[in-house]
């Protein structure tokens, strides 16, 4: 039998394709992949959308005990579905090939991934170098790979996407400590954060990577109805509230003409004055 | 009224997401885009699947007289579909802030897109840097700014992607020298003719960017039942057949243990084995 490995893109339950609706429909299961992204509604009206129970797989699902997904896929149509792309977050080659070994077909549906969408931000997906994850700094653990590839990519002239943090269902240690397992509330990184973040790195190696003048794009939801993209320096977008997650961040590298246009377009100003009018 | 510019996905009719076939249903007028990408079926498939005339929008008519299309977006809902993402080839950012300028509300539904979907062959996406085109050589134009894109990528360790040739609705001008207006008919580059014109580059250049041992992936089309997939060094890719377009092709940079598990279960040895299973 089949496991479909579906995208759901970005927005709703209406952003899946055709042929993903069709495949969810000849499954007997079907797993939600919500750790790496998540989408603008409840995973509640999926299941009703579907005419089908969602059941939520965690990391630890997914990372250790796949099984449970895959092996059902010997004898029955399994959908495991991811928001995004399924190539786009995690790969999730694992699954793929372990459902594989044991005799499972696999297919895969692909779908809009934040990594395509943000083109809509202006600048343009092949000027943009190695993508970045930016991870929520702690007290004692505020690494900074992501300064050398956005430090190489701009040495090209590059734009870098950046990808901020998500944390999902992680543990309160100390609630642990006293026996009881309890997940923390989920938190995702708003652009503010990760600005707030790259400077104290700038601030740190001064190795003039990028500035408070640097030409940044702030993104939130996108490819929802509420999307919001304002272009400025991170001195200005740092003062931008994006409202509720996902956000991501595009650092300009050089900026070509017809792109130019686009950021005026989605300039602070400009929406500031979309604000009014509202 | 709304000019919904809508991505169609990568295989045929069923891969546009259920808003996007909300939105076309309620337009009077759909538009194809078919200049830089193909779906996996003819277009005349889609005006079935619609119910709706699709007319086709070759390259004039986008980037020379694309009133026609948005503006009639005053005063009806329009559709302008594109295969894959509407951002990713080609951003039609013009068409896009022209319709905003006469007025009309511009609505963008997201897809899959090739470079999303290129990584289901194994190199994670977070590893490529700047993606590629490779354009037909002719006789006396066979430029190489690709190389040195290349050759960037390369020096960071990352992948690159390559996306290859499309010549459609390319004027005869043999034909209209003699008075007649003909075009001739498309083509598609194949992966032997991408990795034929890079190996000629190398071999001009000589820079050691890469070589007949460097390990790349070619892929033909992604997201479709018949997608083909086949890692290997440029020299062992060259003798493979990877069938109908489109093709595209990852050259790749420092492989992780986990991609270098991919690359395994796509070898040529593999591939082999199960062109003989069929």
């Amino acid at each position: 039998m089949v496991l479909y490995v579906i995208g759901l893109g970005l927005g709703d339950e209406t952003d899946i394709t055709v042929r993903g609706l069709n495949a969810i429909k000849s499954c007997d299961k079907v797993f939600l992949e919500n750790y790496t992204s998540i989408l603008g509604i409840d995973h509640k009206l999926l299941s009703e959308y579907y005419g089908r129970e969602v059941i939520l797989a965690d990391r630890e699902c997914v990372e250790s005990g796949a099984e449970v997904i895959y092996a059902q896929a010997k004898e029955k149509n399994i959908a495991f579905l991811v928001v995004g792309d399924p190539f786009c977050a995690t790969t999730h080659t694992d699954l793929i090939l372990r459902a594989q070994e044991i005799g499972a077909r696999v297919e895969v549906i692909h779908n809009a991934s934040v990594m395509g969408a943000a083109g809509a931000c202006g600048l343009q997906l092949y000027h943009y170098g190695q993508t970045v994850s930016i991870p929520f700094f702690t007290e004692g653990w505020r690494p900074d790979s992501f300064y050398d590839k956005i430090a190489f990519n701009r040495k090209g002239g590059l734009h870098t996407l950046c990808l901020l943090d998500i944390k999902v269902k992680e543990p309160d240690f100390e609630a642990m400590a006293r026996g009881r397992t309890v997940y923390l509330p989920p938190r995702f990184m708003t652009v503010n954060e990760a600005l707030e973040q790259l400077l104290e790195i700038e601030d740190r190696r001064k190795e003039n990577v990028y500035s408070r003048e640097t030409m940044c794009v702030g993104m939130a939801r996108l490819g929802q109805p509420t999307q919001c993209i304002v272009a400025g320096t991170m001195e200005e977008l740092l003062t931008v509230d994006f409202g509720g997650p996902l956000h991501c961040l595009a650092i300009a590298g050089e900026v070509h003409c017809l792109e130019e246009e686009m950021l005026v377009h989605f300039s602070v100003a400009n929406w500031k004055a979309r604000q009014e009018l509202k």
